[in-house]
């Protein structure tokens, strides 16, 4: 009878935990089209606009703009008016946005052993 | 003048890297709604539709039965036929799926941190 149990299709053998929600939140916040680009290019220490722009190609200026909002409203970005004439804006990571440095780190070490150069556009 | 140059908006102080293409791709598929967490079910052991679908709350067959032809196609997931009767579909993951491991250690390790989880639904 176990025997059978486990041969029925509509039974699992095993039954995996289910996947944390918070865990399934984190990476499609991540992978969001952009945002894995802009957390790398802020935690490799661009902070302005121009600057985050100019380090992920083929992203424009209403992309980027939505994106830090986003992520701003996520906490892992704050915004920071600094009062000079002219006025600058500066974007950082808060405390929650530096913790993905390791995540950043072990996807970027993947990617250099996996992607395939050749499905990508340099 | 340099000082002149420095304060140029459209100028910046450092030039971050570019972001990896690799890493941008990377990044964004394993982070594309569901992926993360399909990943995550095959890296705890799932390995029928069934199993990986029942630990991914809300996800309907179909979208499950494109994310994985999707997953195949990026090489992380390989569909087995095991000729028995009735025919057993199973999927594993392929060594570049499981050299994911890490990644999805990691991530987890953030969002049981840093996930607030009144925004989730669980």
């Amino acid at each position: 009878m176990s025997e059978a149990e486990t041969r029925n299709g509509t039974q699992s053998r095993i039954r995996p935990d289910k996947v944390s929600p918070h865990y399934q939140r984190a990476v499609e916040l991540i992978g969001r089209r952009w945002s894995g680009g802009i957390l790398s290019a802020m935690l490799d220490g661009a902070t302005r606009f121009s600057e985050i722009r100019a380090a992920i190609p083929d992203i424009s200026d209403r992309m980027l703009s939505g994106r830090l909002k986003e992520l701003e409203a996520d906490g892992l970005v704050e915004r920071g008016v600094i009062p000079e004439t002219p006025v600058r804006v500066e974007y950082c990571l808060t405390e929650k946005g530096l913790a993905l440095q390791g995540v950043v780190e072990t996807i970027a070490a993947w990617s250099r052993r996996w992607v395939d150069p050749s499905g990508v556009e340099d």
